[in-house]
């Protein structure tokens, strides 16, 4: 996969001015990552009006509060909500030639049919929190538009805040945040479980960041497949077995034992 | 938990000479810690006789085939093999007044009974692959032992190699485990999951780096339970749906992620 961005010939971008429709961490960064790139953001709408007003304010924006009032005329209009409420966002759309693009990692490019003549996608692979600083340089961004027009605008814009941009089509883009899921959520999950055990010792988290911080960094280094380590891994039946024992009181995260286990298993000691 | 290292008065170790039981990751890398501070590693033995012989080469120590050869006057003796084989090994250790330990994360510290007269534990909480340098400062270590006499000479040569040395009975640190094993090894298998899936598409498993060390970043500064995202959390069914529907060729990867949503969707959004 070639990143697009190292093609761009630093033409003037064709977008100057943004409606962003959303307030929730993506909108929040990607909003400020164009602002701080000059881009004018003019004007903020979301369902939660609290996040949309700080967001306006801190992007000098106007915040809105009716769909009816989005301008026809901005050169694009990003909708970073939900992706079960891109549909809904779509419909209230006033008509216009603007670039209209979504943020999904999941969210076909189909459902613009119909609605938008310009369109697209830029979706940032990356986790995002309101209240924690990311370096959206460091962030691939994966874009996608109807036409190829359309593309070398996202192309441009995408640039202008992200060190790699890469096209990809709906089905790569899905699988793409499917493994971010597993790479990302999932992971976060084993972390909280992680601390739910040790809590239940009132043992602090923190005695585990050490081996949080080389898990991940050994996975920047090799390929975690060759990677793995643990009981499961080892054949070790008998810690296996104690572990299940020890959550037995707690029976979901003895499935989960059990099932993520089985798997590492399966995958490294195939049966003959 | 109360670091014990603070309180070490620097007196010159009790332990001098050591026999190193195992050649695998833990053993590699606490036998070089050792060796650097000036424990003379005596011998080396394994049931992996090339393991053996590289790392005996590598510590300045013997490498010896058989249990009979062990010296009876060492003065720890280092049981760093898997859990399943502790038991095997304590069987024919000579008879001897030196300290053994074992290095075990769930393995009680009752094992040793009817077999030594002076024995320990000493578990770093850290995930070790053989070429791979890990700072043994930044490992916090448990220690555990039969009396207080022996418990302090674990701490005095604890307090060499690690800076955070703690004392923890054996149910603790069978949770401290247990709590590794969500953390590091079915951490690095949903990295392994996740490169599949990328793999399936041709696309690189460094795509996911970023995100991969945010995650990671973000769990060392906030409490994971608060970082939570993705689907799930959000409790977006459709992206939820689609991604089973994209895990269908694959049962093993489709089951844990329903089971992972399903519990982090129990979590977040409890059934009224």
């Amino acid at each position: 996969m070639k990143s697009l961005t190292g093609n761009t010939d630093f033409m003037p971008a064709d977008i100057k001015t943004a409606v962003l429709i959303g307030a929730g961490n993506v909108a929040w960064h990607l909003g400020k990552a164009l602002a701080i790139n000059n881009i004018k953001i003019e004007q903020v709408i979301s369902r939660t009006a609290s996040a949309a007003k700080e967001l306006a304010n801190q992007l000098n924006a106007v915040y809105i509060a009716e769909p009816g009032q989005i301008r026809e005329n901005a050169d694009i209009y990003i909708i970073a909500v939900s992706d079960d409420a891109i549909g809904d966002v779509l419909k209230k759309l006033p008509p216009t030639n603007g670039l209209v693009v979504h943020t999904s990692g999941t969210t076909s490019l189909s459902i613009f049919e119909g609605f938008c003549h310009n369109y697209g996608v830029m979706y940032p692979l990356q986790t995002f929190t309101r209240n924690r600083p990311v370096n959206f340089c460091e962030i691939p961004l994966f874009i996608e538009a109807n036409t190829p027009a359309n593309l070398e605008k996202i192309k441009q814009l995408g640039g202008m805040v992200a060190k790699e941009v890469y096209p990809a089509d709906s089905a790569t883009r899905a699988k793409m945040h499917l493994a971010a899921v597993f790479a990302c959520n999932f992971t976060n999950r084993m972390y909280g479980i992680a601390e739910e055990i040790l809590a239940s010792e009132n043992i602090d988290f923190s005695i585990l960041h050490p081996l949080i911080k080389e898990t991940a960094l050994k996975a920047l280094s090799m390929q975690p497949v060759e990677a793995q380590t643990g009981p499961a891994v080892r054949g070790n039946a008998q810690i296996i077995r104690r572990h299940l024992e020890m959550l037995n009181s707690i029976p979901g995260l003895k499935n989960i034992y059990a099932i993520l286990s089985d798997n590492i298993q399966k995958k490294y000691h195939k049966a003959p």
